[in-house]
């Protein structure tokens, strides 16, 4: 990328506003946000310094190195550790980093944003040692309201993750359509649907998502499939478990690209909607419905200017006038980005307003447990624009049906 | 599972040592080891309290009840948060900690071990501030020595996992005989490989690996395929690259069951070893063998009692002896487990020694970088046995050569 993306120095007008002479990020969504590498193997950290007046500085293990000139957007690459013949500025990171701030020109007591929310107390400690004449604030909450507002190659991205989240569901409700199908058979074809659909259609997109500092080596693309009683796990790996007619199925699809997430979920019914459901006095097909219409409502809010927390009150009177009000859940939804549950909760407590280039799900899910139950898991990736929204997911809506005879119907 | 698995005994007879009356766990590879639940997305905290004295107590929202009590192995489970009719200890983690620990019957100023190397610097004065008549020290040690040596059920699903990955492999490379496959065919021949093979061997097994509290919707089953200059990447997702005849090739392949990793990593040649090649000098024939030999060197000192410091001076004689003084690596291995780079590396700086139950991968590469260079990628997993060690990853060591005809010979 020729030059750095607009979050670069939106932040840094916050910075100023803050009084804030630099950053330093070790998480690896920040790193990756502010640098556009993600070494995929967090087993060395990852740095990157943000310093008011200049572009990212990132700092990796020497044995990155390739991999970080390869990907990264930030010309301005350094290397720690000992490895080989690659010189580098120091053999530990903190002796890099005190070279690297050196350099940068700060007032001789700065202050410095370290990320608290994420830094574990051990690198905290660290930190303080390594930057003794520093004043060291909390900039996580000045970061999470930078990402919360996607840029244009955020976006971008976050319409291929949907794409390849749309090629899962599509693959996993076909293959519901035949009857002897798993949930692990329809997860392994979403799986391959999608991996597919990324190797021919995305060549140059990153899907690995971002690890943890002891793992870290793994596909954003996943789906799972919950059948019968076990949709109320709300996630969980699939089991060789087949769907019976008449039950429904609970199917989640999560893909990334380049970093940005996209969720879809959908319930699909074995057979007849209702067959085999619908005691205790409630009706699937009636649930199933009510969480639409429930939808329709809080999707009337979404738009730039509105309170998070209203989306989550109109949920609330659509469960509660529809009967659910023992059912209400905790929240409704979530900020979609770098992480799939990232920044905040379409929930009570929110008190953000909404504004354009916010990415969330919207999940208006009916839960009544037990015998006669019924489960409508329904979730759609959402762009806020200037003028309300977008579905980035674009799945049908509605009632999915499948039957023995292949056959897949969305009313 | 009927009793908990033997760590939790022993490391409460660590706490005693320690004179521990408890420790708070918040890393999910800590939840997951002392309560066998992983909840996949971790967008709420998971706890586990374990006192000296009694068994592990795991405390999630009330939005994982239903999978954590049909997951984990610890009878004891309790809930925080609001979400519909269930009831629950209270509507935040801390409230509902303060009111377990009440039940512990624990001392009056009790000392408490937590996660300090983990644990962010925010939730660390969050538990300061819950905890405030305990002195909080840090367990991270002592759950690291813990988690060194693996339970007999940890050991079972490291095989499962090495299996996983030796079934990637195989097909990663069966892929690359066909003269068209790029990089992203092998990786995907590879997933589909390891996923259907889990699907049908290994119904009740895991293969989500461990979220960050951001995401953590990942399958484990992973392969990389780097080929000609871009091997020295080390890791990177693959490209559409088809590898030329006289390229070599590195195939990465990771595998986690039930929380447990393996990793195996081999060099591919496209056509003739050494063809295109061994300009400089270098001849990839005899980096190859010299790899292997220097492994065998290490492997010699391979078993309990040895220091692991002493396997890397094996490992750094080796390369000088064979010519390679200026590109000895920084570290030619690590400890796998719940996490795939857990715990140590095989380096000059660690200091401890090798204990049977031990599972390490060891990994004497050669890279040589530039044109005229090598890249020889070669890594297994090993347990560490009371006689020496056992190779999990099973797959055949050697010169590994694909031709145009589909033949793959290993000599």
């Amino acid at each position: 990328m020729a030059s750095p993306p607009p979050r670069v120095q939106h932040l840094q007008s916050q910075m100023t506003a803050h009084n804030l002479d630099a950053i330093i990020c070790t998480q690896p969504t920040s790193t990756f946000y502010l640098s556009g590498f993600n070494p995929i193997i967090y087993s060395d950290p990852v740095l990157v310094i943000l310093p008011r007046q200049s572009g990212p500085i990132l700092l990796v293990h020497a044995l990155r190195s390739t991999h970080a000139r390869s990907s990264a957007w930030t010309p301005t690459i350094h290397l720690y550790g000992t490895w080989g013949p690659t010189p580098t500025l120091a053999p530990t990171w903190p002796a890099a980093l005190t070279t690297l701030l050196d350099g940068c020109d700060l007032p001789t007591h700065p202050t410095i944003g370290i990320e608290h929310d994420t830094l574990p107390a051990t690198q905290h400690t660290l930190l303080r040692h390594t930057l003794s004449t520093a004043t060291l604030t909390n900039c996580t909450p000045l970061l999470h309201a930078s990402r919360a507002i996607k840029d244009p190659d955020e976006i971008a991205h976050t319409r291929i993750a949907a794409t390849l989240a749309e090629k899962g569901m599509e693959s996993a409700i076909a293959a519901l359509a035949h009857p002897s199908t798993s949930e692990r058979d329809a997860v392994l074809a979403a799986l391959q649907s999608m991996h597919a659909h990324w190797a021919v259609h995305y060549p140059s997109v990153e899907i690995c998502d971002f690890g943890s500092p002891e793992g870290g080596v793994n596909s954003g693309l996943t789906a799972w499939v919950l059948s019968g009683p076990r949709q109320a796990f709300g996630c969980d790996n699939p089991l060789p478990r087949v769907p019976r007619p008449g039950e429904s199925v609970s199917v989640f699809v999560w893909a990334v690209a380049n970093g940005m997430h996209a969720e879809l979920e959908r319930t699909v019914w074995i057979g007849e909607v209702g067959l085999g459901l619908g005691l205790g006095g409630l009706s699937p097909r009636r649930a199933m419905r009510d969480a639409l219409d429930i939808r329709a409502e809080v999707l009337r809010l979404l738009r730039p200017g509105a309170a998070v927390r209203e989306l989550y009150r109109a949920a609330v009177r659509g469960y509660e006038v529809r009967g659910y009000a023992a059912y209400v859940p905790g929240r409704i939804g979530h900020s979609v980005g770098l992480g799939p549950h990232e920044l905040f909760f379409l929930e009570e407590r929110e008190e953000r307003m909404l504004q354009a280039g916010m990415v969330v799900a919207v999940e208006v899910n009916i839960l009544v447990p037990g015998a006669g139950g019924v489960c409508v898991q329904l979730s759609d990736t959402f762009l806020v624009t200037a003028e309300g929204w977008e579905r980035l997911t674009r799945f049908a809506e509605g009632e999915v049906t499948v039957r023995a005879d292949g056959d897949v119907t969305v009313v």
